[in-house]
């Protein structure tokens, strides 16, 4: 590890800690505003849901997205902190025994494991349905206007046209391996969507030309294809261990990945073509671009 | 059946179609704006489960509140229909096995029986998700600062401390009988609240001044308590065939309702007493709001 990436990763972990300050801000009281009531076991769940020890790479996008260009900091984390609420819904939901059947995530019991089923669909949905709460409560200082496309932004990265599709379109997966077209699709809409509006959501947040937040989503793009193949290659070789949750499960169901399809030098290869084009997009902001970045190389070469 | 409710019931159905048009009209495209995809086998369950014949009263509240008030009706037909999708949504979550486990939803087999659970699950997920890109999408013609009062509006009736919350609370009902006090805050969240917000979503697309907003908000906690009474009246003496699920069910699970609490006689006289206070509020508007008044009662006397 050099000493640039070891200054990376302690931002990277500074971050998660403050987006963790927020989530737990936002999901500890059991009364909001003196009149919202909130059932203890469901509140306790999301909190439990939330607060699990990720990286929180996406909001440390939005962030740093936003910081690039003038962003306000406190409004990023606001926004980082629903786009979490919507990764962690994903995880939840997906984690059923319906869908991937999972009882462990991280090394701990997963939702439905901890509470119950009912609990832990009845989680997914409020989280998911709070992240837009978040966005557009007073306390989030944006303008409307930043407010309503974040709120389409966010509704189209999660949906039937980004990650809910993407999941729908993994479960087919398992009973007819797509084609390489297929597998891009998939992989784009249920990691890739969320991965991008990260991005994205870093330039509406600071208020950004037409033609950086288009950047800023053509970056977004090119690392969500680098943490999909990274993901995919670690899939591959690492261990249970490591990982906190079974591996090995996506070639065992079958399911068609694009390391599988074209093999390790090709993948890697490809990795590091993904990253040299994420660094040129952001070329035009010179170093003021560095910490994205590093972020670039951070999810090409993450160990878990 | 006298001659105004005739008139009433016709109009009802008559926008019911409307709102079926708005939801067909956006959940049957597999492409949108030529570039979101969407997968198919969820877009159809997306579309089998908000067009299965409901009767659309909480759109229908949306768009009388809107026109009570002077507001847009296409932009009420469009928030109407995002609200038939979380409503929609929430049918289908609680229809889920780990849920309330029903096969059938109005004489039809529920999402997972006709598709599979996962593809419920999604379903589910996907609409509460659409109904914010909805009210957020440059097709509705409103403000920005209406549009972010209705999308934190629409979240807190749905969510935790809302609808979603409601749920979870009677998950637990299940298992120790709440008291009056916990069966009033149950049923204000589970069904209280997105009816509450039908109301209130009409004076916000209207621009109304906060007077009105408050007063179409009480009228919907009114009519939703109504709603409610009316509810358990109908689950303790109609049949399955009429009601087109099962019944006696909550009384079976052990759960409370007020009916069971203090008897007929009284239910009767309350719901009488919610409807009066309903019409009260709307005194003000005089004749405009006839039709409000005879939804109030319209939901007070119905059969199913």
């Amino acid at each position: 590890m050099d000493a640039s990436s070891e200054t990376f990763e302690a931002r990277l972990t500074a971050t998660a800690r403050e987006v963790e300050a927020v989530l737990d801000t936002l999901l500890s009281s059991s009364v909001l505003n003196g009149e919202i009531v909130r059932p203890e076991r469901l509140r306790s769940a999301m909190h439990y849901a939330s607060l699990n020890g990720g990286k929180r790479l996406r909001p440390f996008l939005v962030i740093e997205a936003a910081s690039l260009l003038g962003g306000d900091r406190d409004a990023a984390l606001r926004v980082g902190a629903a786009l979490e609420c919507v990764h962690c819904y994903s995880l939840v939901h997906d984690d059923l025994p319906a869908m991937d059947d999972d009882d462990l995530r991280r090394g701990k019991p997963t939702v439905h494991i901890a509470y119950d089923e009912a609990t832990a669909i009845l989680t997914g949905d409020s989280l998911l349905t709070y992240a837009f709460d978040i966005i557009a409560a007073p306390e989030t200082k944006l303008p409307d206007a930043a407010k309503v496309v974040l709120t389409l932004a966010l509704a189209r990265a999660a949906g039937i046209g980004g990650m809910a599709g993407g999941q729908a379109l993994d479960l087919a997966a398992e009973k007819q391996a797509p084609d390489e077209q297929g597998i891009v699709t998939l992989q784009a809409m249920k990691t890739g969507a969320l991965i991008r509006f990260a991005c994205e959501a870093g330039a509406i947040i600071a208020g950004a030309s037409p033609e950086d937040r288009t950047r800023l989503r053509q970056f977004g793009e090119r690392i969500g294809l680098a943490f999909q193949l990274a993901d995919d290659i670690l899939d591959l070789t690492s261990d249970a261990a490591t990982m906190g949750k079974a591996t090995g499960k996506d070639a065992g169901r079958s399911k068609g990945t694009l390391v599988a399809l074209h093999g390790m030098a090709w993948a890697e290869a490809k990795l590091a073509e993904h990253v040299r084009e994420a660094e040129a997009l952001l070329s035009p902001y010179a170093g003021r671009g560095t910490v994205l970045t590093e972020a670039a190389r951070f999810i090409a070469g993450r160990k878990s």
